[in-house]
């Protein structure tokens, strides 16, 4: 098989995550033009050089009663129309899909420069209604259908099967929880950079920390976010001259070094059974980070400086850990324990907080996570830059467990 | 530009569209499941050789309250663990956009043998409702909200707008709604095979043919069906193997010789105020169409022996027959009348009996009339065969002709 053609990482932008674009009377085409005139100027493409355009969103259907959602980004500039457009969805991995669908239309030689933009609108409805709408993500009528809150329910029983397997206590969480926040306060577009979290306050039940469903609190749960992200992909042909233009060098630009993408049985009983006698909890998940690690060439996590990952809740993250291969299977405890995972620690995951601290609006969220991988390898991470980053993965996921999309992205 | 590696069609199935899953108690997956299960009989691919599923669906957030419909083919056959799966979206052209991402990813040497399938389980609510849930295919909140059955009165307007620029008769307009009647007379999974529908029936407004909205009636309308369609795409290295192991050869293989994808603002106010100076209405449509021509090869529409087109409405199907180039600009009425589009004539338009006849499961109206084409080009579309097909061509358009693909299918 030939190597696949290179597609160039060149920039692009996010909204602000603390915002409520509800409150601020905006339909979601409102910050998802904003955010793609913002690429465009942080990387000074021209709307012209656009040649198509892939959306990424979960349930724009149930949140803003709204579909066709590719054809909004023409709203964004005249100059757009005739444009190609799409809009790809594999619940809180469809920011991922799309980057999928981009690349590989690079990959293919259909189109030079492309833009992906995630966008999910959700503070439109309250929490209840909300999370009956995230229950479309699994099975509904099987796993959600009457149930309140049934993703925090189902990422809960991931740590009961952690526990299971090979224990699992909840100052782990806790501590996971801390690390999120405590990363989000050094990233300006952070929804809780304001807000505080202690490990200690992570640990127990209290009024402002109540138990949403098993042992999942309110400090393991992600946030409930109106957020919208855009990126520029290039072929190597539009990436030279690009380079050229500002005075960098071709080699010098971040690349989607390699990608995995792979898909488990939605129901999460399913899951579990089906990983009975592997020591990995979600195998599937694990397929999809060797992949994206084999295609891009290195041997594990010891070739990466920092992870972005979906920790959608605690038990997602800790799952990740030992994944990606940080510790052996059942062993995440040890990475958190050491300090591996924290901001100066061997393998940093989420400095941008994550989907914990930064925030998680759905369909953007894989879009977000590969804009924070470029920032870091790239050196334009601010605060929360690492130093010294080269090689960032991470990792998307939809559904319990459902949906695994990772990447490597580096120069 | 180097030629792009060929993308093979090794044939599929679609649903009966007269049925109605609802009534019948079933879940969409159950279908879904059903026409996979078909296409690869019918094909004699094993569910080990699929290595990539593409699911095309609309919004059944709204109809069936799911979302993460890529993950449902994992329920078709346990072998399909772990595969990379994935649905995409532009309203009525989802089908295509699920056709697009699977050949971007043979061409991009990613896979070689896809499943795409269309999906869509309509008949799960009122009419009204199932108005309201089309009308997010337009910008719901200036075009829908409030309004009963928005989209015949949008496409009511596409009408006017020929009225005015060029003249148009009911006449012509009934005329195709009869010839889409008639030939689904001959498609055993058409939905209206057994219904009645005359030319004069069509013309005239009566009890069992009510005004809609404007100019459109009954009569002119596609149906509301439950439906699913699989297709098979294959590289060059699979599309080989498999011709040599069924016997045949691999020039006789159907492939997707050309492509047409474009996207015109979403309000129709503005696709007409922007076509204004312009010869065609749907100036982008017609440019996808050209597109697609231009990847084939080929000069026009004289060198295809069919066409499966988008008749929405009957005001859509009029459109593409000048889109098409079988007319000038404005005499699509020409064709018409001199029988250029019935079974028999020059370029029959919708063997199948199209969207009004064979009817309109939205998401999977796309993936159904590449199937149709498949079937005309290979000689295998039984009594509605159009004789010496050679190649055809589609059309598929989302909202009110906001999203237009056009493939070219042959040999």
């Amino acid at each position: 098989m030939p190597k696949p053609a290179p597609v160039y990482i060149l920039g692009g932008a996010q909204t602000d995550f603390a915002r409520n674009w509800t409150k601020e009377g905006k339909h979601f085409v409102g910050p998802m033009r904003e955010v793609v005139l913002a690429a465009l100027e942080a990387t000074k493409i021209e709307p012209r050089e656009v040649e198509s355009a892939h959306v990424g969103n979960f349930a724009a259907e149930l949140y803003a009663h709204q579909g066709h959602l590719g054809a909004f980004f023409l709203e964004i500039d005249p100059t757009f129309r005739g444009l190609p457009t799409s809009r790809h969805e594999a619940a809180c991995a469809s920011g991922s899909i799309a980057i999928l669908a981009a690349s590989a239309e690079i990959e293919a030689g259909r189109y030079d420069l492309e833009c992906v933009v995630g966008v999910e609108q959700m503070k439109t409805v309250d929490s209840t209604t909300g999370g009956d709408y995230l229950g479309t993500a699994a099975w509904y009528e099987r796993e959600s259908k009457g149930i309140d809150f049934p993703f925090p329910k189902l990422f809960g029983r991931l740590g009961d099967e952690y526990d299971k397997r090979y224990g699992l206590k909840d100052e782990h969480l806790a501590r996971i929880s801390a690390i999120n926040y405590a990363n989000a306060k050094r990233n300006p577009n952070a929804q809780t950079r304001t807000w505080f979290m202690s490990e200690s306050q992570a640990q127990r039940e209290s009024k402002f920390n109540q138990v949403i469903g098993g042992r999942i609190k309110v400090s393991d749960c992600s946030q409930v976010t109106d957020g919208a992200a855009a990126l520029f992909l290039a072929s190597e042909k539009f990436a030279a001259q690009w380079a050229k233009r500002n005075g960098k060098k071709l080699e010098d630009l971040p690349r989607i070094l390699g990608w995995g993408h792979r898909t488990a049985p939605l129901e999460f009983d399913l899951k579990v059974e089906e990983s009975r006698e592997n020591t990995y909890v979600l195998p599937h998940t694990r397929e999809a980070i060797l992949d994206a690690f084999r295609r891009a060439g290195i041997s594990g996590v010891e070739q990466l400086q920092a992870i972005e990952t979906h920790d959608c809740f605690t038990t997602s993250e800790y799952m990740a850990i030992d994944h990606f291969g940080i510790t052996k299977p059942g062993e995440s405890w040890k990475a958190v324990e050491e300090g591996l995972i924290e901001m100066g620690g061997r393998i940093p995951i989420n400095p941008s907080g994550g989907l914990i601290g930064a925030g998680h609006p759905v369909g953007c969220t894989g879009v977000r996570q590969m804009l924070d991988c470029f920032k870091q390898v790239s050196g334009t991470a601010g605060d929360y830059q690492v130093e010294g980053a080269k090689m960032c993965a991470m990792l998307n996921i939809g559904g319990s467990g459902t949906t695994s999309c990772s990447f490597v992205v580096g120069k």
